[in-house]
């Protein structure tokens, strides 16, 4: 089956030559990844250099694939999944046919599916497609049908997940109204997706349909995806958005008539607890206080049966330099206009007193940790691909019913199974 | 009485030769703000050159004097009050003799008391500085006695302050205990006032007299006041201080052990709501789901009887330029490292697309309220110069109740009034 011109079709996707990537027709959103069947490329949207630049990678070489996705080219676990299975692609036609293809191509997965440790998606997807490989070339003994195989699993892959963010999207539709104002966070939209995924997609969705609604996207510090990311997505697809630095959700509530909030997620545990962006919290919290409704998108992927409370999800802690950036930047511009003189210090807070640890007497300790976790009894709902939960029913579910939920939506959209596949895990 | 001298024994200030400003002996914090009697300047600490370089003004042109209040290189209402005294007393030296002195001050004197128009104590310190300058002039027909006269003034207005601030650390001393890990946000400390004022100071006090509390800052954006001048005044003291964004509050609770907050305050109303930095209300809310006490510290003067209500305080927006600072230096930045093209854009969200009001499809509103207003449900206490009120205890006060207790504070500390001086309205 001719996967991605099957979901183009009915995505509604067409190509923008200029970007060199498709576009959603009516949001005129990019897809952030594609292939190239013809000259074997994996296309990348380049977010490093957004919002300031629109533009593409094209990924000829594995090795450079591999390097996209450590250095966050291409971000998001889905997305990721997907640029791996393609790196192994391209990794594929530069191994030599006639020397071991199955030595040569396992020691490529293992390198790509090792490439970010904590992104689940990327080993499954990455080690699919390489077993799809093996199996076909088992069989056949041909290189090219199995290359051929690998390009059909890849296509899946990426069309799977597009076909799952549109379920998501329609059934987010139920939680959008006419007139809605709505608060997001961090960037959980097209651009951590493949297309038009988890909170923001469903924005989008409404949008385009017609629905008035408004966005107060907060800015995210350190890394300021919402101000970055999230404005240049909702931006581009037209949604009037308002600009609000983290500490305005009080008094965004009062002044600008915000009355819900719809944000993406990282984790949903068994007890309905959901890990996200630090800030989604604290957000949560306040919302219950101006009785507004709170809300996560995300997919089925992202619920994990196996961490049982909110409390065990780890909190993964960045580095403090994400924090200080802009101030080294600030401290430069001031001697640039001489505001400050040459002796000026270069960087605040001085490294020297710089702690990750418990800080003592005259030590400044910068605390950045990537996520908190949002108790159950704060969340109206979690909107997923396989259907809206409430919190308190995710524990009601298997892994065995997720999965049957989840290939039900798939056939039902009217995409085939590769030959011979027969589980997505 | 040689106000300076006085105080200066009483609250342990030395001179910095270095510096060139006194310093609190146990702290070694820099008043903020000085005279120097000798050569009749003024002596500012320059407050747009922190946290990267430690330096002061000297200023012995009123129109310079003028310039450095417009410019904020010293601020806190308060402080900003005694430099408009004190450039009046600069401008008085440089008025000429034989002509109208009178006429002459009470120009300069309109000057300064309008440099900053929201700043009631810069009017309040000028108008009553020139009001016992003419009162002496017309008394005695000499410019030398009435420049006296007016330093004499000048000089009590800024050991008043000092005096206050001691008041208000004393009282707070009382909510403060061994094991503390505080959060605050913005500057209500040292450097928003003339000499360890407000939140800070207290905790400051507290650290130097050997209480054990650490201090969790908040960054404070856009103009991220807690990141550079409370995490520069806390250092300097030497208590321990760890650095979070603004999405940090509920995780600070969860991990750093955070059990209550002191914040300064920029106005209490008559129903003990209280206005402050944009942010504030936010972390009173999520206080009270932990059950952590929140307290604002802050000076007699910001207790205005006359607003009812918090919802009566007009909020001031501020230049979007705030928020999109940091952003225009990323992304020279990124165009200097290559890491983007020459086309790129220089500026993010592109100027063209930002409004100041509610925004239309494809813009950007950029949302920048100065304060919140925090309900007085969520403030466990208010800690002032003239004692420790309950929320609600606001409503009991008058405005020549205030009076007295003020009065009483500062000749309890053995000021005595400047002769004539009978109100301090």
């Amino acid at each position: 089956m001719e996967y991605l011109k099957y979901v183009s079709d009915r995505l509604g996707l067409e190509e923008d030559p200029e970007l060199g990537l498709p576009v959603h027709r009516k949001t005129t959103l990019p897809v952030t990844l594609w292939h190239n069947h013809e000259n074997n490329k994996l296309i990348l949207l380049d977010q490093n250099r957004l919002p300031f630049e629109v533009a593409i990678q094209e990924i000829g070489d594995w090795k450079k694939g591999v390097h996209a996705i450590k250095n966050m080219v291409v971000r998001g676990s889905q997305a990721i999944g997907v640029a791996g299975a393609y790196t192994l692609l391209v990794g594929a036609s530069q191994a030599k046919h006639d020397s071991d293809p199955i030595g040569q191509l396992s020691g490529i997965a293992r390198e790509i599916a090792y490439a970010r440790p904590t992104a689940a998606p990327l080993a499954w997807a990455t080690m699919l497609a390489y077993n799809y490989f093996r199996r076909v070339y088992s069989e056949t003994e041909s290189f090219e049908k199995s290359i051929d195989a690998l390009r059909e699993i890849s296509d899946f892959i990426l069309a799977q997940d597009m076909v799952l963010n549109y379920c998501m999207r329609t059934y987010g539709l139920r939680i959008v109204r006419n007139g809605d104002v709505i608060m997001t966070h961090c960037n959980g939209g097209s651009l951590s997706s493949t297309l038009m995924g988890h909170a923001l997609g469903i924005i989008e969705e409404a949008y385009s349909n017609g629905v008035n609604v408004k966005v107060v996207s907060k800015e995210t510090r350190p890394r300021s995806q919402g101000y970055r990311l999230t404005v240049w997505e909702l931006t581009r697809v037209g949604v009037p958005t308002t600009i609000v630095t983290d500490n305005m959700v009080s008094i965004s509530f009062e002044k600008l008539g915000v009355n819900k909030a719809i944000l993406g997620a990282d984790r949903v545990a068994r007890d309905g607890s959901v890990a996200n962006k630090v800030g989604s919290a604290d957000i949560a919290r306040l919302l219950k206080y101006f009785k507004a409704s709170f809300y996560y998108a995300t997919s089925y992927s992202t619920i994990s049966l196996d961490v049982k409370k909110g409390r065990d999800v780890e909190i993964e802690e960045r580095s403090t330099d994400e924090v200080t950036y802009p101030y080294s930047l600030i401290a430069k511009d001031m001697k640039n206009r001489g505001l400050v003189s040459e002796k000026a210090l270069e960087e605040w807070p001085p490294s020297i007193s710089i702690v990750t640890h418990e800080p003592e007497r005259k030590q400044v300790r910068i605390f950045n940790p990537a996520f908190d976790v949002t108790p159950p009894q704060f969340i109206t709902a979690i909107v997923t691909d396989i259907g809206i939960l409430r919190p308190m029913s995710v524990r009601k579910l298997t892994g065995r019913k997720i999965l049957s939920m989840v290939k039900r939506r798939i056939t039902d959209f009217g995409l085939e199974f590769p030959k011979g596949l027969v589980s997505l895990v």
